[in-house]
Formats: structure tokens, C-alpha cells, sequence
């Protein structure tokens, strides 16, 4: 068999790389394993016959709307629990402002599409989201990272990391970034940070592309102001009902500029036509119409208490050259290895002893996080918890020693 | 208000240019007007009862799965189900070489990020379908028409066109075909003349993306071999449920030769992660476990029917220098107006009559279509339609005489 194709793919074919999350998938479904890998939400919360009762009722009375090609800004109803959402948290946004996306991943795809040309650069923490860092490889996007500590960016790296990669003669066109229990490393932008952070971006011309799936679930309900509260007309802001409704319905939001909002619309529906109408639809009676905000306490409850296990349990068992995060919410803590440990090692010998966990460097796009990794307390409950850890701590051992 | 995002558009963003489809979809609700002008399926035949029962109980019985993340290739039963729609074409194809889409515009966004750099050509009819152009153009790759006549693409002009955009110094990558019952032009690539398409394309190292949603839409539901069927290696195959099933479910597939195939697989999961998983199950259990082709029966009878009275309507009332395609399936005939006629002048006269339909220039990429028009028959009943016809031929007659 002669396959044509090699020769005809073009310079951004090559970008696309497996995601290590999504390798890690298939050996977190063994029996047995504990997996610390997959950053997946705890849908036993959900009120399933609820919901199905919903998905009917939406195809039953409005089936010739909801099964029918929709509308490219997204449906009135989506819109409006998308902004019902954002008041959750604290944001006032009109719903017209809003632009429905297929999954916020799709967001991010029609942001690079319009921002960024091949060989632009984007900002974004060091380590960021592996799915952001997928994206903009692909899209032969380089991506620059800049520094962290426990309350996220440093602002004085990111103003030396613009500069730095401006002095090497290339473009800047946005700092991507997840200000609120940030994905991989836990942590949360300082309050105090965010209007530093906003001014930087906005004197050195570039966007600010706010990521914000995990602002409702801090462990103690409070919120933080948002960047795009702090500068509407320089921040994009990318939301999603994957981590507080359900990811498998795809469906996710853009509030952007004005400049960017009509081409947001014509980029989504040369790339999709729209989100799943029948997922807006769900999503809409859901939000609008249920106590979904309860349901979602209730799970916050859990996932601090999940946290709680994993930090208890690294406080406990790992030795004194091994630090972490603490979270304040969301879903990852962060851990550092004894340096010059071989996170490879420790994930082999980890696998060993039934346990998965995602190794650092898969959230660089540079190399880095070689002596790290993540740790994923979303999904299983305590006690399993606190014992994939404890075989984690062995499995460095093993490793260190 | 100050938008600093101006200044970082991408080269591509100027691009994404509004659908003149989708721009009257607007018109087209207005109460009184006749719209021969969007291509949506009827959807009255569905089962709404039985479909919001399905849907129900995946949620019910399947929730953790069907609300939660989905797998990157798509959805088991998803993939089965694309298998058996082409089957019911006479496609034999395995499940596990099926990608599943949010939708076949996905699919076509993922081929062309994978096959075409900026400035790359594609070829495509002319006319061709006005979603693809939109996704080509804004993707910075130029669109090369190639003549067509009743039996679809003409092969000579297809060798003539590669060779004439080589000769200027530009690459072609593919050629992009709806080979039956084709939008806008309603013709079908005539049998005979398949296996010379494909051997073109072959011969001069061009892909192919056969784009098929309504291959099961035959008036007499006879099928014609595929493209993909006459050389698996060279053809990327373009599957939809959106014309058998639902458009709002957003699912589509692409089989595409196997070099393509991972890079496909990473590129969809770096731009949606994956299709509404609802969705795909919704698909599952609907064509895996239900009389979905005896509903589909009835659907092309309704639309033979409605064909049959809009070719009348225009046998009937159009003047010499009229002319149409003659459809045998699928949505649409293609009219052409006497020579030197506006067409938009005569979509002013139309909407004056509360008549409305796509003019031929949004079909073309280069400015072609400028005395044709598409007419959509899929939405209306047959005396609406006829009545469309009339009205239509009226402000052709005002706008000619």
C-alpha cells in the first residue's frame, strides 16, 4: 500500500504531539492502578436522572431547535448561563459579549487562529496547561515561559521575559494564563499581582488570554478579582463548563474585546458551525433552572477534602527534599523532587507499585520540569488518595536512594 | 475605550469572512418569508420522543461516561455508527480507522491544518460549497475552481487547472469534492467519470477530500461507488450525520489514509480535546438501535418530493434563458440566469416578495456566480416551495425586463 500523504503535510503537521495526560489515560483505567494522572472532574455529584430528564425534555419540546444547526455566537440560552456563571464568580458580563465555544479548548484554537501568526510567541507560565502548550506548538506558536512562586507569576519575569524575548527579535502577541488554581502547579495569583500583571501586558502591547475553568471551586468560596475585570479591552477570557457542569457536553465560552468578537464568531463557524445545540441546551436548563450551584459546593466539599488527603499524606511520608503547592482550590498540587531526581525513574517505579502520576515536563514546552511532576486530586477519594501517595514517596525513595 | 488588540491580529484573521448563508438565516426567520435559501434538514420526521428517551437514559445508565471527557479518536459506538452509515452506502470500512469530529467542518479544519501552509491551493468545483471556502480562505489557502457541467467535475478541466496553477509557481494540495448531490450545484460526479478523477489526482500527487453528508439523500436511493472506495491511499474521507441524523448533535467522522491518521487523532484533541460525548452516544444508540434508515426513507421521499416541485414551478414559469440543474438527491438545484443579469438586483426584487435564496457568488472564491443563484429545497413543503418558485421568477422577470 502506497500512502500518498507524506509528502503533501504541511510545516504545522508535525506540531501536534501526543498530550502525556491523554497517554496516561489508558494505563489509568487498569484495575487497580490509583491514578493521580487525569485532571477529570467528579461527576458522581450530578444529579444524573435530573439531567436526563432535561436532555429529554429539550429534545421532546424543542427538538426542531435543539437538533437543528444553531446560531454562530452560541445559543441566547448558553449565553446567558455562560454569564450566569462569570456572576458566580463575581463578573458582571452581558451575554451578548458572550461567544460560545465548542469546549474552551476550541476557544483557545480560534484565539491562536486569529492572534497569532507561525513563529509568534505566546507567554505563559512555566509550567502551564499540557492542552495550551499542544495547541500552540501546533500552531507553530512558540511558547516562552515565565517563572512562578506560591502566588503564581512573578511580574518583575514576566516584564525580563517580554523584554528578553523581544531583545532576540521575536513577537509577542499574548500572555496565556490561569490566574485561579492554575493547572499544573495549584496555585493562584496573588491579588495584590493581578493589576501588575495586566498593566505589564497592556504597556508592552500584548493580550492577555485569561483561562478561568477552575474560579468556582476554591475551597473556601471566595473569589479573586479577574484580570479582565481589571483591563476589558485587553483580555480575553476563556470559560468553561467543563469543571463545573460536565466536560462530556463540550460546551465553553469567550468574552472578548470588541475588535475580536465578530471574527471570534466567522473563525468558530468556519471551524465548527457551532457547539453541540443540544449540549447548549442541557447546559442551559441546568444552569438556569436547577440548584446547580449547590451541587457545586458539594463537590467543592470533596475536592478539599481530596486535597486535604494528598497534602496530609505528603506531610507525612515524604522526605525533607521534597516540597509542594498547596492549593486553595481546583483540582493539582505541584511537587518538586530532590534535585537531580530523574522523574522518569520515580514514574516507572510508581507504575510499578500500581500508581500514575503525569512527570513535569509534559506542562513545558522548553525542557523544564524535569525534577517535578503533578498530582491530580479530583477523582478518587481519600484514603485511596493519601495510598497512591504513600506509594509515590516509595517509589521516590527507590529512586533517590 | 481604548481595544489594543487591533495591532496583533494574525494574517489569517482578516480571512474569516461572513457566510452569505448564514448572514440570511436572519431574513429567512422573518414570519411571511419563503426561504429557498438554507440547506437544514427537515427534521419533523424524527422520533423527538424516542430520540429524548435515548437521550434520557445514556444519562441515566451512562453518565459518568457519556458527561465526562471523552476519548481522543472519538467514542466506540460513535465510530461503529460512522461505520454503518457508510455500510448503508455500500462503504465497507473498519470502525477503528474512523475519526470522530464536533462536526465534518472540523474534520475539514483538521485536514487543512495538517495539509496546507499559507499560500498553498486547493481545488474545488466551481461552485463548491461556501463553508469550505470560508475555512480555506481563512486559513490563508487559495482556492483554484475547476468547471463543472450535469455529471459533475470535468476531468480534462481538472488536469488543465493543476497544470495551469503549477505553471504560476504554486503547490496544490488537494482537491476538495462533494461528489453526490453537490452544494450548491445539486449535479453528481457521474460514475465513469470517478476513476478518472481519482487517477488525476493520483498522477499529479494531490490529496483528495471527498466530502459526502448526503450520499444517502439518492432520490432513488441507488449509491455511486466513492472516491475513497476507488483509492483508500489518496482519498480523505469526510462523513456526517448531520444530514441523517441531527446537525445539532455535531458529529461528524473523517477515514482518512493511514498516515493521517494519528496526526488527525492529536490534531482534534488539540483543538476541542473531543466531540459533545453526548452527542456521540446519542448517534450510537439512534443508528446502532433503531430503524434510523426507514426514517431516513421517509426523509428522501419528502425531499424528492419537494425537488419535484420546485423543478416544476421552474419548467413552468422560468423564460428560455432560465436554466437549473436537475438534482437526484441532496438539497439543491442551481439556477443560472440570461446573461448579463444581477443576481443581486434580483435577491432586492425577491426579498421584496418575501422570496429568498443564496446568490451564486457566495460559492465562488474568485468572484464567479454572478449570474446564478442556489435554490434550497429541503425545508418548505412543495406548494411553499412552488409559490418561492413564482415569486422568484417574478422579480427575475422585473429585474430583467
Amino acid at each position: 500500500m502506497t500512502d500518498l500523504l507524506d509528502s503533501l503535510f504541511a510545516g504545522r503537521a508535525g506540531g501536534f504531539r501526543p498530550s502525556p495526560v491523554r497517554d496516561f489515560w489508558e494505563v489509568s483505567m487498569e484495575p487497580g492502578i490509583i491514578s493521580l494522572a487525569g485532571g477529570n472532574p467528579d461527576l458522581s455529584v450530578l444529579p444524573l436522572d435530573a439531567l436526563g430528564e432535561v436532555a429529554a425534555r429539550v429534545i421532546r419540546e424543542r427538538g426542531l431547535e435543539v437538533l437543528q444547526y444553531g446560531g454562530g455566537t452560541g445559543a441566547p440560552g448558553a449565553r446567558e448561563a455562560a454569564a450566569r456563571t462569570m456572576a458566580a464568580e463575581g463578573l458582571d458580563v452581558d451575554p451578548d459579549l458572550v461567544q460560545v465555544t465548542a469546549g474552551s479548548q476550541l476557544g483557545l484554537d480560534l484565539v491562536v487562529k486569529l492572534l497569532c501568526d507561525p513563529g509568534d510567541v505566546v507567554l505563559a507560565e512555566g509550567p502551564s496547561y499540557v492542552g495550551a502548550i499542544g495547541l500552540f506548538v501546533g500552531m507553530q506558536v512558540d511558547v516562552a515561559h515565565v517563572p512562578i512562586d506560591g502566588d503564581g507569576l512573578l511580574p518583575e519575569a514576566l516584564a525580563e521575559t517580554i523584554a528578553r524575548v523581544r531583545a532576540a527579535g521575536r513577537r509577542v502577541k499574548a500572555l496565556y494564563t490561569i490566574p485561579n488554581f492554575h493547572n499544573p502547579s495549584g496555585v493562584t495569583l496573588a491579588a495584590e499581582r493581578r493589576p501588575e500583571v495586566a498593566r505589564i501586558c497592556r504597556d508592552a502591547g500584548i493580550a492577555i488570554i485569561e483561562d478561568n475553568p477552575y474560579g468556582l471551586l476554591s475551597f473556601d468560596g471566595g473569589t479573586l478579582p479577574s484580570l479582565r475585570s481589571l483591563d476589558p479591552d485587553n483580555v480575553i477570557y476563556l470559560g468553561s463548563f467543563s469543571k463545573v457542569v460536565a466536560p462530556g457536553l463540550r460546551v465553553g465560552w469567550v468574552v472578548a474585546p470588541e475588535s475580536l468578537r465578530r471574527p471570534l464568531q466567522l473563525a468558530s463557524e468556519a471551524t465548527v458551525i457551532c457547539a453541540s445545540v443540544l449540549s447548549q441546551a442541557v447546559v442551559e436548563e441546568y444552569v438556569l433552572r436547577h440548584d446547580w450551584l449547590d451541587v457545586l459546593a458539594g463537590a467543592r466539599g470533596r475536592y478539599q477534602a481530596r486535597a486535604t488527603a494528598v497534602l496530609d499524606a505528603l506531610a507525612t511520608g515524604a522526605g525533607p527534599d521534597v516540597t509542594w503547592s498547596v492549593p486553595r482550590g481546583g483540582f493539582f498540587t505541584w511537587v518538586t523532587l530532590p534535585a537531580g531526581t530523574d522523574v522518569h525513574a520515580v514514574l516507572d517505579a510508581a507504575i510499578e507499585r500500581r500508581v500514575v502520576f503525569v512527570p513535569g515536563s509534559a506542562f513545558y514546552a522548553d525542557g523544564g520540569g524535569a525534577e517535578q511532576l503533578r498530582l491530580a486530586f479530583s477523582l478518587e477519594r481519600e484514603e485511596v488518595l493519601a495510598e497512591g501517595v504513600r506509594r509515590l514517596l516509595d517509589a521516590v525513595t527507590e529512586v533517590t536512594t
